[in-house]
């Protein structure tokens, strides 16, 4: 049920993220480590080089093939050296009739937004919630919604609440209008009586700001259909320091949070030894703030 | 903005229609004769072959790639023999934005239902008909829209005119559908003050049925953006006859009314010889019938 | 590294056999039981139904996405009842370098050819053996080899070694074919001074034969780098009855060698219950006879 | 039978080249201006962003889709400013033995190295040549070819005829070596009785040389099966000056030799006018040379 890495910090190789560590984003595709259920349904990233032409663009690089084998992902994570990523692999039920498709491939970002989507999670009975939430998305919104997953619905609903999607929104914005969104869906399960355990770990990233939500509606309640991403509490970690890189046999920072200036968060660490990794508590809203050049990771109990 | 093809008659290999004719559907994605636009963006197809198992049931094949260089499809098209096709070949503005997907491809038919639909046409301002489109499509069947053509709206919407979208349907019930549907659909534009000429060729077919509409709302109104497929009133044709076969340089059927089996419908002719077929009048609705087993085609204007 | 599934028999569903049990080929791509690499480098099959439209050529399809999310492949073996099937599940190593191409994809067979291939194993330094083996393989059939595995090659050799490679070919030339092909790889070996474990378990049907190796070169001896393929003796199963299908919980025939017409070859039991099931000696080669109706098993010692 | 474009000089934005002139060498891929078949199986580039991390090496995309619907392709055109292309559309025989493979896709380049090259032609009858040029590569080399196209083998050929093919090749190298290539494929011809027209326009980048010839083999003699890539002598033009932009309504160089440090080269202009555009003669090698910060154009007969 999908993996997520978002990254927020001083440039780094796209492949020290995504290919090169034991438990690499990438190889979290065929085997994951907190998780059963493989996520061969495609890979997507949104990832910010300042070194780039319009730097405040990211690359935007979507495919549903599998990552390992891609030549054109393993050139460019060769190429760019990113300060603010968001990648995502996406695990779908294993049938034909998941739709595997490009629009279903997340980070979600309507043209001319700036601010990224990726999801890790899935809500109940989604079908029914679907056109409940049309009444709570701007109209000019819900028309750029391409494909069939919960999370872009997730994504338009949550740029409803801000007043110009377009801006270069801050966090004071941000915060709220994910806090909002949840208050939303989870007002519109109450009224379709949808009470089964739905997991919404939600990562944004817009190249200066990175915010998580390690969170699930109803958890413990299970319908007829117990799916592994209900069972348990969807894992979310993150690590802080400056200076990663691979340094005696392991991918990781130097430590010491006075010094940080770069923070990766994580639906599971990338290294099997995750001794330089915290787990973000369940219920919670983390974010990441910059103070004198100095990154801090911030987590808040979400009280919706 | 695409081509389509459908076949009633005797089994008759599927090499024969969609790829030997010197104008096959395959090669209208590359050079079609009536269109300037290409038709590049995907192929798909039902197919009944009633020596087949389970022969009440199609064979279903869709890919976003070209047709023409696609191996698993000649392969197919050299081993069936269909007495009932529905193929379908995408156009698109040509862009990124385009959405070319799997779940685009035509003809649609949701899991369980008997009938399906293609389109030809592409209906102006959809963005803004598709949820005003929701007050008239079951629930149940809304929610099984995957994709984001107007064609598979309009789908919903047919199928929501029927008792049971997952009944054998008869003429008696397909053809008031099509004009309930067409009827709600120019309500609706009328409501948004849509006043643009928007091509709805339609094609539907379940095996046993043939049904197809020439049909354009608002011809010769133009809007803003001119496209081709709402310049000109897009082209619909059949042939009637038996033996569909190459002889005499050409392939054709054998004519004669009388003693017809076997009806193409297509938005062009399979063949850049015409002599054999005949173009179907504007604002038309056509179906087959069958009378001791010989075809009829029918065509009565479409009072919408 | 590869798994392969054959049968030879009544007529069955593609579905009983690729999809619905518990350890159907398809799920041997994500989740293999005897083996531990994923085989998540496409599917390929050959298959033979009787009541097709000239019923001695196969169905043919080869992709290189993942069998389990393809709604064509799932639609095919939902209409295909097959006397004879050869299908194929790639495994290759965990890097873009993979040439992931459905050129890569077997069965293997050449237009015109009768005889399929798919190959489970892997020649080590094959790039040395390649061109060393042109001296052995007919140059008409040298020059359609299209793609970059060892099995390609093999299956061009195998090709050389009978008179009309286009002919239907009994099961007298192809058993010493067979044992020509792999004494020349053989040769090859010791003259390049390769002398590392290679395992060879090829498939070989036309539609009425069935042909197995289980099979390796210098079993046991290891270079710098050890596969998986290498490390152990690749599986080879079969199982042999009549009426396969759904019984007490499990996917099985009814077994009885004497009142057997139907047979199952493949590198690991269709099911996690392998009661049923005969693992093929190492070392040797197994086809199928068929006298009076039934069908027999046959393993004699493969003494390359 | 594809279309080329190479850039050298100040670095411009990639999707000034790729997609916004009128002839862009995406839409060549479906709308040629001085080819009848279209160029539908494929796009690959190698683009050298000055800017981005290890600038010696380049941004290499390659795809088997068309590029006009690439969401990929057309971000990475919007984010990278080159100083160096080599692009390729490539065109193919219209069925399904033509291999639309990654593998075929254009420009070659094989690991480590830096010379890219890309083809618009083909030689007839390579088949049969294919094997007899082993003599000819080096064998290290030859077992990289991967695709079966006659431009990968010319490329192992080219590589084989320098002395360090990783190297970073001087234009003394790379010019003689071309010369060989050519006079090796002439030889084997001869030697095989292929006299047949064939085309081999061929494009030679590695971020600081551009190299390309204009030749054609036989020009004038036809086999059998008359194609479009021989009946004409393939076109091959070139643009030189400074300021590549859109102005006056048209893409253009500010023109003037003297002061030029851009050159575009490409199999036809990328603008329908023509007026700033230079044929490239028949038989003739062309090359880039820089001094004091000015780029030349240089061509001489080929004498092969």
């Amino acid at each position: 049920m999908c993996r997520v890495m978002a990254y927020l910090g001083t440039p780094v190789l796209l492949d020290d993220l995504l290919f090169r560590p034991d438990n690499s984003l990438v190889r979290q595709t065929y085997a994951p480590q907190m998780l059963h259920k493989l996520n061969l349904a495609g890979f997507g990233m949104a990832a910010w080089d300042p070194a780039s032409h319009r730097a405040g663009e990211p690359f935007v690089y979507k495919v549903t093939e599998l990552p390992i084998f891609d030549g054109n992902l393993k050139n460019l994570a060769e190429k760019l050296r990113a300060s603010c990523v968001l990648a995502h692999v996406r695990g779908v039920p294993y049938t034909d009739r998941s739709h595997v498709e490009r629009a279903n491939i997340h980070p979600f970002r309507f043209p001319g937004y700036r601010l990224c989507l990726a999801h890790n999670g899935d809500l109940a009975d989604f079908g029914r919630m679907k056109f409940e939430l049309l009444r709570h998305i701007e109209p000019g919104i819900a028309r750029q919604i391409a494909g069939t997953t919960d999370s872009e619905w997730i994504y338009a609903l949550l740029m409803s609440q801000v007043n110009d999607p377009t801006g270069d929104l801050a966090l004071k914005e941000i915060l709220p209008a994910v806090e909002r969104t949840l208050a939303i869906l989870r007002a519109v399960r109450r009224k379709l009586g949808i009470a089964v355990s739905s997991s919404a770990n939600l990562f944004l990233c817009d190249g200066n700001d990175l915010v998580a939500t390690r969170f699930t509606f109803d958890f413990g309640c299970y319908g007829n259909e117990v799916r592994e991403a209900n069972l348990s509490y969807l894992s979310l970690w993150f690590t802080i320091g400056r200076n990663y890189s691979f340094r005696d046999g392991e991918w990781k920072m130097e430590g010491g949070g006075k010094h940080a200036d770069s923070v990766i968060v994580a639906s599971e660490p990338l290294t099997q030894d995750t001794s330089t990794w915290i787990e973000v508590p369940e219920y919670s809203l983390l974010y990441v703030t910059t103070q004198r050049g100095r990154r801090h990771v911030e987590t808040v109990p979400l009280e919706v």
